[in-house]
């Protein structure tokens, strides 16, 4: 009965609604860095009842760490603001089941843990203000060597609510100067994806000690003339809802993100 | 026992926190325009238990018309977010409460009507915008000519969540054309104050059937060579949570708005 499977080659020329319609028939489990032609890929954090009320609040005080692009009605597994109406039971190619915030699975499909409590959010990822920046003419390094973003805990507390609380982690890309001052610009214009940076230059004021030991992701090397600039990053909506320990937690499994119908260029 | 009444002329001398103080002394019942000393006034929506989080889901959703600057915790009378923490059952000048969608009361102080799982959201203002708007040396004529900004209900849909869902209202500024893209720009930087305006030109064209007309507030003439501008309106989260007639929803009256500590211009 099942379909054969697609392959990454084959993806890249899919629109994204043929994209999630192979993903949903089990036809593509892997990252989706560089697919859907240039829509806006999201972070997927799903709760249920009152965690979801709590983190919904969380961002809404966070908004530069977690912008949120959509949030679905209680038990309503349809995002109805992405383009075309998307269920996100079936359309992320891999899952992550937290329970008690521990890792358990990592489901393909999430149709038998779904409950007629949950609510879905969509949140903004940092992807979406690298195409701009590249057609700026500025240079990411990360992405010219082919590595994953370096990503840091700092010492910036996020504004809390009774359960949810925490450092901010962020993002870390070098440029020169003009570059970064360019940077600042365009992504300051961009709210729904992490807007402006929240620290440029020396690392130990916001309790980073080492851009060698990055906490996630691909350290980089920074040259003498370059000055490190730091975004909030989406990874701290997930470290803070794990940390709280909440009974039941869904999340995409890290790369398989969900590609919507939305344009880079129009957040 | 109670201290004397303060007047408008006293106030305007007074900083956000000791203005705040006096209102909830019980010695000011008016109107907030010109007080505050140039810092946020917010529009402010009470409501209990599961309405709120749907309150929360809709303003997610419709963040132009409802930008949201800080929310409570479920019983938590505490904005913690707006400067010094201000007790929200206390610090708004009077307050109009609707019981299943009809205005019932208008009391100066709510403290024997909090419930423990009340949620207070504090709303962005056009006032807020309109202040880097004139230090830009763009002429708003319902300033120069003392009246009310004119609002206007239009047939933009809302985005909707189960029980909150209407049109969008919207406020008019008519300017030259240059006045108009120089507006564009400065609002545009301020998403948390209703951002870029949502339309210019014909009114016809969202549902306007007269400019003479306005559904709130006061008409302003418009010149042949002026372009009538419109902005999202902070009353729309306001019209549409009284249509859906909610058993029990607390709001500041008119004119009667929070006064933060926040700078407008730090939005």
């Amino acid at each position: 009965m099942s379909l054969p499977a697609l392959s990454f080659e084959q993806l890249q020329h899919y629109e994204p609604l043929a994209l999630r319609q192979g993903i949903a028939a089990g036809r593509y489990q892997g990252h989706t860095s560089g697919l859907g032609k240039g829509r806006v890929q999201a972070n997927i954090v799903i709760l249920p009842g009152d965690w979801a009320n709590e983190f919904l609040r969380y961002c809404t005080l966070n908004r530069q760490a977690c912008p949120i692009l959509d949030v679905t009605e209680p038990g309503d597994p349809y995002f109805r603001n992405l383009g075309n109406a998307i269920d996100i039971r079936h359309e992320v190619p891999r899952y992550r089941v937290f329970r008690d915030g521990e890792l358990s699975e990592e489901p393909l499909d999430i149709e038998h843990l779904w409950q007629d409590d949950m609510v879905a959010f969509a949140l903004g990822c940092s992807f979406s203000f690298e195409q701009p920046l590249l057609e700026a003419g500025i240079r990411l390094r990360h992405i010219d060597l082919g590595r994953n973003i370096a990503m840091f805990r700092t010492n910036i507390d996020t504004r809390p609510t009774a359960r949810l609380s925490g450092k901010m982690v962020v993002t870390m890309r070098p440029m020169k100067a003009a570059a970064a001052i360019q940077a600042i610009q365009i992504t300051g214009r961009m709210p729904n994806v992490h807007g402006a940076p929240v620290h440029i230059g020396d690392p130990s004021l916001i309790g980073i000690q080492s851009l060698d030991k990055p906490d996630y992701g691909d350290a980089v090397p920074i040259e003498a003339d370059e000055i490190p600039v730091f975004w909030a990053c989406g990874v701290t909506p997930q470290s803070v809802v794990q940390a709280s320990r909440p009974p039941l937690c869904i999340t995409h499994a890290p790369g398989c993100m969900l590609v919507t119908d939305l344009w880079n260029s129009a957040l």
